[in-house]
């Protein structure tokens, strides 16, 4: 089983729209709800792979009733810890130009609400494979730290997926893997983003992550595909040419792809194809965070592997 | 006690954002969350200038039940009636340069769900002085007449603040005041806005809205105050200017000072000084649906009402 944890998981509502115009009132003809959140979405993926999977976190409120509802619905076991604050939504409103995004912060949550969920985490680490550990923390939150000592305790491998000061107060835990982007490595490191096509410079930069505390480092680079960073040596990997789509789900579809190839011990080479491909297969889904498995099947041959 | 009645209740997000930029995600810093829909609207400026009210109308899922959540903690009663489908959301982002608003259509209600909604409406009826059928209707609702019927059976005054096919519908039944906007009043006579200083236009277009069904109608004018024909005359009242400010509580306002001035059955002219200032302090309030009593009671000396 591969667990997840979402701190601040949210209710994902998609409102489709013929043209947004500030300043004007629409009248949505139809609403998308999904429960989302960087760990359910990888849950959400592992559960279309057939993967065993359970996602934790907090679920507070009407709207975290609701998140627990529409997990149910789609068959996603959770073991989310109710909190007291309300869960966050996020907005997008799409029209024909893109889309345009609003995330709510999300409640705060107390230190026995945080102890629950730690107690919830450790109980589930006795039956998992890997632990995923995404994206921000709630306010109240005592960070990542704790549940990377956990996972190590209980034998489990970590991946953190986050970003700013929950990554940075991670790292000094060391985590096994973590997944930064370009834009997140640029920050973490305090220095401009690498360009994807330059391998030495993306190979020091990785380094430099993993000198800071992480045993591997996977950098998404959109289009461009992967890297990797690990004792073993570094590699690239990327299909002959971007998909055009919606690139929102990708990164949560690469990590549930890394997750499965970390519980299952596979080669790296190996790991950076099914999760480029998978990435690659998510960004070209009409449906945001649906697995289109036979896309995925049919871009496994076209991933190329390069060693840095 | 004063009924308010909200078919298609809903959650009111109010996002505040530096600058809305569409195709970017904008993260929002708070969150303000409030039970909505007319008719609640309505019974919440009831409330808080201490008139007996109890909100009735569906309520559904998570949404619902954070709306009833809200309600309770503002003191506000209600009745709600549970339904199967999730209530609606309403979006509103607030920037330095307007407001944008996105509205969930709500969810469709069974025909044993509006039954229930009328048997409990019904009971209502029987400790009302007035009724307020506020806002759209759901599909699957069987209109505003049916409820209209049942008021005149109770011997309770009817005030109907709806537009479109539901204010069309409703006015075959006879409801005692209907008070629609300019806009609203062109759609329905199928004709151009009637310029609020042309008091024989204006009066003209009030007395079809009468031959229509309405024993009374009062046109919501914006900053121009409001307009009312009735069997005994027609009246327009206003202020010497308008009031900055955000207009979206003011015609909820409007119709609760009328339906208090029904209540306790007031001469015309005094009901339009109270339903004018009160608009009007809403406009001026900092916070959408709030009571400002102080500024009611200092606009009231400076309403003109004007026999046209």
């Amino acid at each position: 089983m591969i667990l997840t944890v979402t701190p601040n998981a949210a209710l994902d509502l998609t409102y489709q729209v013929p043209a947004l115009q500030p300043g004007a009132t629409h009248r949505v003809a139809a609403v998308a709800e999904r429960p989302g959140g960087k760990g359910v979405n990888v849950a959400r993926v592992l559960h279309g792979l057939g993967e065993p999977t359970v996602a934790t976190g907090f679920a507070g409120g009407g709207t975290g009733a609701r998140i627990r509802a529409l997990l149910a619905v789609e068959g996603v076991r959770e073991a989310l810890v109710p909190v007291a604050g309300e869960s966050r939504r996020t907005v997008v409103v799409t029209d024909a130009a893109g889309a345009t995004g609003f995330w709510e912060p999300g409640p705060a949550v107390s230190p026995a609400e945080w102890s629950a969920l730690r107690r919830r985490y450790r109980a589930l680490l006795g039956v998992a494979r890997v632990a995923v550990l995404s994206g921000s923390l709630p306010a109240g939150a005592a960070g990542y730290g704790p549940l990377i000592d956990d996972a190590r305790a209980y034998g489990v491998p970590v991946i953190l997926d986050a970003d700013g000061d929950a990554l940075r107060d991670g790292l000094r835990c060391r985590p096994d893997l973590v997944t930064p982007n370009v834009d997140e490595l640029a920050a973490l490191l305090g220095r401009p983003r690498v360009d994807p096509a330059d391998g030495r410079s993306m190979v020091a930069a990785l380094r430099e992550v993993r000198a800071l505390g992480a045993r591997e480092v996977v950098a998404t680079l959109g289009g461009a595909g992967l890297a990797v960073a690990t004792a073993a040596g570094a590699w690239r990997a990327f299909l002959p040419a971007p998909l055009a789509g919606n690139a929102s789900g990708s990164g949560d579809a690469c990590a549930a792809a890394l997750a499965i190839g970390l519980a299952h011990r596979r080669p790296w080479p190996e790991r950076l194809v099914d999760a480029v491909a998978l990435s690659a297969a998510a960004v070209a889904s009409p449906v945001a965070g649906s697995v289109p498995l036979d896309r995925w099947r049919a871009l496994r041959p076209l991933v190329t592997v390069q060693e840095l």
